[in-house]
């Protein structure tokens, strides 16, 4: 992960994330319902942790926005005896042995069960729930909550404080209006310089009499040791951790891919799985708390010229020294102005413009995209994930539950077959062509015999009486054990109305199982090349060899 | 539903299916724990209900043996008070209710959900199941359980009665030896003539002293009436009733669509779903239990030359006529009979060939069915149908979870290309042509990116330094939200590199698609009729109509 010469470049990137990771790191983790220094420390060790086993050069670890407000609905229903630290240190050792279990099973592909519809309606209504739980902390009331209605009921009893309210949104108005800078340095050292301002400010005047403060801390050196080890605690919040780590793989991967891809980089996803398990497994015997890889941070580590791992080193090393610096003034800064770092910095990841996009493209996908935010407003995020899951899972399984077939004829003069209905081709009344277009699965099995049916029928109608039907299997990449039992039934149909069975253009791998089970032998099914030779053949077919097959040959 | 002249057929077949069916609805209503009448009555006006709402002219319809260890599960857990008839009147209700629900949002697709391997392991999970269920019955033992382990455990206390034994191996005896009986009829009348004669030996000789008897009926008539309204126990009940729906549905449709194909009739699945909605509701108004398509009883039906859905109301009346019959001497019919006629009955609908066929096939699949299996056996029906379908989905995404890309080149001297891997083929160094053999989707759109940019590599590496990547789009039928934004991704992952993205030979469907959005126009993605005109066209692409796309038009 070193190349010669590269250590400066790291070293200044470090110090650019090191900046924004700090009052991002103390917001997160008051989002989360912890106190502030462990984000601190889930900012130092779990980072290098992550730059010893990971694969990102870009990937900016540490707390993250969407995975705090899951810890805090997760840390929400702890027994009375145990605290939201010692929660956070449960979770944090459960996300990283789920995702070293999943690494070792090599699912990491199970993380394409997050379709982007599920992961964006997702990420859009934790951010509007993030924004909304930030706002009485801004305005200086009680109320809380983890859904809106909750929120909502809360809120009606509370009061306002308008001290509170004026750090608040003089935060807000100086954040935004730090966007509009002319200096990139000036509008990324903007959330820093706030929060030293604001501690200064709060320390020597009276300006933050009556708002809450972050309070003094026990000290800020790094509490090494196991997790507190009780099985029903483990048990508890073990779903929760499936859900963080399910959440914090997909949106660390989604970005660290995309990066990759932009520097034209290799990513490993097993490596990334492996590197985020051992940030996490550091992060909870380090006072630490659930880690992941966020966009903002990960995009800015890129852009500052990140070259190698090392540069998460520095980021750790930098979060050492400004931990050191904090310890004192920390305890003055009032909550509002952390609220406000809050609410600018993810305001800016939500889009109406997703939902808009995916229901002119597809309106049941923009709907379950709707759906997923609303669920994750209005009841919880477990409820959401499984809702986004099992929504994309059902429409892909609605999409392809009928098998396309088309009916396809020779353009004339050639050797190639297209679709009836769309060229002007020839057909021969004695085999009846068919294009089987996309693989046989479980999911679109249960149909292929009927729709084969039809157009056997149509044929009869439209060209004549046939004595075969050949299947053109060029686009069928599997044939399932579901699919198989399908074909079986469609050989058992076809005979009953005294037609034969034929395949022409089977792939290779298709081919090799179908011989593993001896099924062309079993049920004489016979095999062409190509599909023009299928349809030329007489009665005596060619049943080659897989040799033949590999071969070049003929077309 | 009627043709002139059929009706003498209807009445035959409907003959022989009640006397099958009179020995079947009393054993199966005593394998789901209800008095044996349940088992006559939902025998009755729910066929009636399904022939005016069906569309299969050979479904069994009625008790089976599966749903009736469903139903068993299902009602081992009512509260004190409630009575298992009043149990399974509810869950009739739901049954039917969750049927037509389902038939009114259209989701019969979702059938396709229980793939083969998953529906093989469950049934032959069950029936074992059940054949361990009725030994004890059988052999006069008291022991009971729903899983292996907990029927182990109850027969390590109970004692064996040798009278029910030698009534119970007797029936056993009897109907296997009648299995080899020359006359298919005798075969068929078997079961019915054991019954009277078990029931006329236990009425009028002391041989079943001591035997546990069916015992005395309250009466025979069809008690109508709506079933406990009672909101908690609905609730209760409501996720076995969508169990039990789903699997009736499932394990009817596979019978009736696999007749329908040899019979060359055309089945609905969505006026199936109607006819079991209304059959189950029915059920539930007329002392039933729930019932579905049984497998034995629509062979029966097919082969005994069944015309229209009159048939089933011919066996409704039958079914009656014995009713009548039967009130009196019913009741002195020993129950190790009954338990030999469903042993004998579900035995055979048991094999160890469908596990060693889909091993071989694929061991994944393999798996899975034992898998299912084993949980029936040994945890719970719905663990193992969750199993199953979890199981079949995540086998699916995960091998689909890269998508297929081949890089592809010309055939020399045709308009043909083909992978490059499996011909010899001719390439052009400032184009890379690649085919996508499937479908863009969420389980495989996350590492197009990755493989174009793999096959990128080896274009630059093997044939020279391309300008130009045209995706052949022929095998690919949908591109989801998820697909888009990945195809977003792939034209900024090339365009860093100084390539341009097009595309070749998309389908009509999908093209529409991306032209409702402006896909094309915004990413400047130039598209071709034919990948080969693709390949030769230089820096001026064409851009077709659609208009165009649809006509015959060139090659």
């Amino acid at each position: 992960m070193t190349r010669p010469g590269s250590w400066r470049a790291d070293l200044m990137a470090g110090a650019v994330v090191a900046v924004l990771l700090i009052p991002q790191s103390l917001a997160y983790a008051m989002l989360a319902g912890l106190p502030p220094q462990v984000g601190l420390y889930a900012s130092l060790l779990p980072l290098v942790a992550y730059a010893a086993l990971g694969s990102s050069p870009v990937l900016g670890l540490g707390p993250v926005a969407v995975l705090a407000l899951m810890i805090a609905q997760a840390l929400g229903a702890l027994p009375a005896g145990v605290s939201a630290t010692e929660g956070a240190l449960i979770l944090a050792a459960e996300v990283g042995l789920v995702l070293a279990a999943a690494a070792l099973l090599r699912l990491d592909a199970l993380a394409s069960l997050l379709s982007v519809p599920a992961l964006r309606g997702f990420e859009n209504g934790a951010t509007l729930m993030i924004a909304a739980g930030q706002l009485p902390v801004l305005l200086g009331s009680a109320a809380a909550g983890f859904t809106l209605p909750s929120l909502l009921a809360s809120a009606a009893h509370g009061g306002w404080g308008a001290r509170s309210a004026a750090w608040g949104a003089g935060g807000v108005v100086l954040l935004l209006l730090s966007r509009r800078a002319r200096s990139a340095l000036l509008a990324r050292l903007a959330p820093l310089l706030l929060l030293v301002a604001a501690m200064l400010l709060s320390a020597l005047t009276p300006a933050a009499a009556g708002v809450a403060q972050v309070g003094a801390l026990p000290s800020l050196a790094v509490p090494f040791g196991l997790p507190r080890l009780e099985a029903a605690l483990w048990l508890q919040l073990l779903p929760s951790a499936a859900l963080v780590a399910l959440m914090g793989f997909v949106s660390s991967l989604a970005v660290s891919e995309s990066l990759a891809q932009r520097r034209g980089e290799k990513l490993l996803p097993a490596a990334e799985m492996r590197g985020l398990a051992a940030a996490n497994l550091v992060a909870s015997v380090t006072g630490g708390m659930p880690v992941a890889g966020s966009f903002s941070r990960s995009i800015l580590l890129h852009e500052a010229g990140s070259v190698s791992r090392w540069s998460l080193v520095f980021v750790a090393g930098f979060m050492c020294l400004a931990m050191l610096m904090l310890a004192e003034p920390l305890a003055h800064l009032p909550k509002p102005v952390l609220a406000a770092t809050i609410l600018v910095a993810v305001l800016g990841g939500f889009s109406l413009r997703h939902y808009r996009e995916a229901w002119a493209y597809a309106r049941a996908e923009g709907l379950l995209m709707a759906a997923v935010t609303v669920t994750v407003l209005c009841w919880s995020i477990a409820a959401a994930l499984a809702i986004g899951v099992v929504g994309s899972v059902a429409l892909l399984i609605q999409r392809t539950s009928r098998p396309h077939v088309a009916r396809i004829g020779r353009v004339p003069g050639t050797q190639h077959y297209r679709n009836v209905e769309r060229y002007a081709v020839e057909c021969r009344p004695e085999v009846v062509g068919l294009r089987i277009d996309e693989s046989l699965v479980f999911t679109n099995a249960r149909g292929l015999t009927d729709v084969v049916l039809a157009l056997v029928r149509e044929h009869r109608e439209r060209v004549g009486e046939p004595q075969r039907v050949l299947l053109l299997m060029a686009p069928v990449n599997h044939i399932d054990v579901s699919a198989l039992v399908a074909l079986q039934e469609l050989h058992a149909a076809l005979a009953a109305e005294g037609l034969r069975l034929e395949l022409s253009e089977v792939k290779g791998p298709v081919l090799d199982r179908l011989r593993s089970v001896g099924w062309l032998e079993r049920y004489d099914v016979s095999l062409y090349l190509s599909h023009h030779e299928g349809i030329q053949a007489g009665e005596h077919a060619l049943r080659p060899s897989l040799a033949d097959m590999d071969a070049p040959g003929q077309l």
